[in-house]
């Protein structure tokens, strides 16, 4: 089935480039497109299908969306020039962004009302993982949405979860890993510029920390970032003040108190009002150093 | 010299006795010490050698100190009963609490007066790996001092970070390290219980988690108490209130805004106040499913 295959990726930002190229690299008919045309163009130049999304839609297997946001993702799926009324039975719509569980269950109903299977399927593991075709995919669907969106999944993940068989459970444990993920980068710039005031340098951290209990996957792979003053965006700042504010949405809609989650929220915030929004998120460091009037390293671009 | 080396700890709680004990193991002839009688009998019985603190500490060569925090620590280096007075030129303290670099310097410099060296020496690893002679040591001190404590170190750890040749370089190491520790402990609990309100199970947690970004060291050694109701404390919750208030001591005293290890500080400090304190650390999570109604693991003894 895969040979005759043909997918669909809305949202080329590094996360759906990565997986677009990733299924052209599988040898799979892959359309690609973004809100900006530029990256439209540079995706069909680089393997992508040709064709507008309205015209080939419904020739579709399979529909990923790789958007910022639920409402980027109802917009794609039911919006004025929405997708799923125009796809074919049995076809399938993987959904990746980060949105709360009750807004996947949703969307799963929506899909079925077209007969077209909804996968509950963010993703992890950063934009070159998606480049390798090797995300992490935290998935849930019935066995028919898992079945309809095999190829695609191979094609673009190195692992799999499979947390239930209806549309829900991955975004849940999606927001669990993001309430981790956001918390422990603000507590990596908290602990490295905390050092930085007790004399111990970014390089020494960089040494010791990981090699004790104090590690985090986030500190190894964000800290090395300040020691080297490098700010280039692989996940900007901007992630944060979303992500977070999706899981203490989802908090508070549960009674749910999220007091370390609501600290690294401010923190990102902070960073985002500094003007740091479109820098690599390890900048939150600047919101401390700046607080506690500390200077980080400058880098080989100061 | 190992051949007839006099070794004493004092402090023989959970680490000061896999310390002692790893010392024994070395053929080390080591005396151990502590305000519970009934733990220096045991130690005794299991090795120990035998004999008063007092009619032995002018021939011991090296002296660890593994109690609780820096008030303890002085008063067994330079109260009543203090030993420094007593020890011999060129015989060296290992001080192995958490403290504040402040204190390890001074320290340091009052046992110059006697011609005692001193290691800045505090311990990470937890009590298994202790017990081992397999823990982390975060050390600074002089060329000399390292020297006078090179057998002894060699005995109780797997791994030494040289990081500087003056007391307190050690400490501020071991205020980051705790700082993140007791903050990622605290997350942990905090994703765990948000992930069961959102109806992912602390055996999904514990399965996907260590896989993604959103792990931490903390999580992975913290989480599965949890999961399995089982709160032995390896660690308790009362280490974190005392070593979270030593690292926002010299934060403070360094002007630095320290948001995530006070909302840590804070939670377990509600642990605290439940009545918590002898439980392990993982027990936080109590806090957050009594805030939100949630109902943990009970485990085997409930």
């Amino acid at each position: 089935m895969s040979d005759n295959l043909k997918v669909a990726t809305v949202g080329l930002g590094s996360m759906g480039y990565g997986i677009a190229s990733s299924l052209v690299a599988a040898g799979i008919e892959t359309f690609g497109y973004d809100v900006n045309p530029k990256q439209t163009e540079r995706f069909m130049s680089e393997g992508g299908a040709k064709g507008q999304l309205a015209k080939v839609t419904h020739d579709l297997d399979a529909l990923i969306v790789v958007v910022l946001n639920s409402d980027q993702t109802e917009d794609v799926l039911f919006g004025k020039n929405g997708s799923v009324e125009n796809m074919k039975p049995g076809s399938v719509v993987l959904a990746c962004a980060t949105v709360a569980p009750e807004f996947a269950r949703r969307m799963e109903a929506r899909c079925r009302e077209y007969n077209v299977h909804y996968l509950d399927a963010p993703i992890s593991g950063g934009s070159v993982k998606a480049a390798q075709g090797a995300l992490t995919i935290m998935a849930s669907g019935t066995p028919q949405a898992f079945k309809a969106a095999q190829d695609v999944l191979n094609a673009i993940s190195e692992k799999v979860f499979q947390l239930g068989d209806a549309a829900g459970a991955g975004s849940a444990m999606k927001s669990v890993n993001q309430l981790l993920a956001g918390v422990h980068i603000a507590t990596m710039a908290e602990a490295m510029t905390f050092g930085i005031s007790q004399g111990v340098s970014p390089e020494k951290f960089i040494e010791v920390i990981p090699e004790c209990a104090g590690t985090s996957w986030m500190l190894e792979n964000r800290a090395p970032h300040i020691a080297a003053g490098d700010y280039t965006p692989h996940s900007s700042v901007n992630i944060w003040p979303k992500d977070l504010g999706i899981v203490l949405d989802i908090a508070r809609a549960s009674d749910f108190d999220a007091p370390m989650t609501s600290a690294a929220l401010q923190q990102f915030s902070s960073a985002v009002e500094m003007g740091l929004g479109q820098e690599d998120d390890a900048a939150v460091a600047k919101v401390y150093a700046q607080n506690a009037g500390i200077a980080l390293p400058d880098g080989d671009k100061n």
